[in-house]
């Protein structure tokens, strides 16, 4: 990516967060940069042309993140990867965007660039969900008896749900961290596998 | 309510259903009803509160939805509070209500009146849930470890994550539905409840 396009995108993030999605333009993004509005059109020719690239972006931003939340155990890397979407909160993007995030999310129907991004979003949470806790349960560190795949699939709903709710209703990011946490030391680590560790 | 009331509620719902919360207008509702856009302002000064009015109504219709959740046992309950929501096809309020219901919880941060009236939902499907929950540990159905308000939040949360995935990247509701069965049946009921009531 060219310096100039980093700029934009950057400043698309900020114009972002602080007006929402519905009051996302061209002028506001460049309010946000030290570019014109008439430069950052000699890079991206419309809006929506502009914010799809904005979403590949941050999609390698959000794979990046998920890459990062290592461990030396399949159980640390799962926490690691719930402390990144519910609880990290350096690399928290914060409420303002994730506000801005449910407006995306609640257009994606009516846009199918939008949507086919978001997919690749939830295609990226979820595979490494699987990846972690099947590698769990073949180390013995996770019940034999948990299906990797539900498993992954409702702790992606508890994450989407946690971020809708934050946004919608106001309900403590933190509280939903807790509740998912619970969850994994619960059903995922189990009786069993608690014994077999000890 | 009156029945012209409870007429341009429903006209409403439908209007909701085929154009979105963006394109909602008086006009619209109008053409969903018998009556002409006159006919609705008489009732309703604006569309704010005609909205306002519309999200109450839909109150009233989900907690009655809730409140005929009913069984023998608490986890008969817990089950018909989970088929409500994820996948009672009759009553199913279907995509396109999820569709624009998801615009309206986009919309929440910027309009107060809405947020109350969806945290009022919230709250009203965390506390079946929670004393759903709370029973059955009581009579011995789920395991004595259980949190009750635990247990309802990630519930709370992965039906709201479930609705939202649906809308945003059309993810299956009743693979949501399977994901929330099997932490009910793995989790909640557990090994030591299942020896004892077998």
């Amino acid at each position: 990516m060219d310096e100039p396009e980093r700029t934009i995108l950057d400043a698309t993030y900020r114009a972002l967060c602080e007006h929402g999605y519905a009051d996302l333009t061209m002028q506001r993004i460049a309010d946000e940069s030290t570019l014109s509005k008439a430069a950052i059109h000699y890079h991206y020719d419309s809006k929506e042309h502009l914010f799809e690239q904005f979403l590949e972006y941050l999609y390698d931003r959000y794979t990046d993140r998920l890459d990062g939340a290592t461990g030396a155990s399949a159980r640390d890397r799962l926490d690691a990867l719930l402390t990144v979407q519910l609880a990290d909160e350096a690399a928290d993007p914060g409420i303002d965007f994730q506000t801005a995030m449910l407006e995306v999310r609640a257009q994606a129907p009516y846009d199918e660039a939008i949507q086919e991004t978001l997919s690749a979003f939830d295609e990226a949470l979820v595979a490494r969900l699987r990846e972690t806790i099947a590698d769990g349960v073949d180390a013995g560190e996770f019940d034999e008896r948990v299906d990797p795949d539900l498993a992954a699939d409702l702790l992606t709903t508890a994450i989407k749900g946690a971020h809708t709710r934050q946004v919608a209703v106001r309900h403590p990011l933190d509280r939903s961290y807790e509740a998912a946490r619970t969850y994994v030391d619960a059903y995922l680590v189990g009786e069993d596998a608690a014994e077999v560790s000890a």
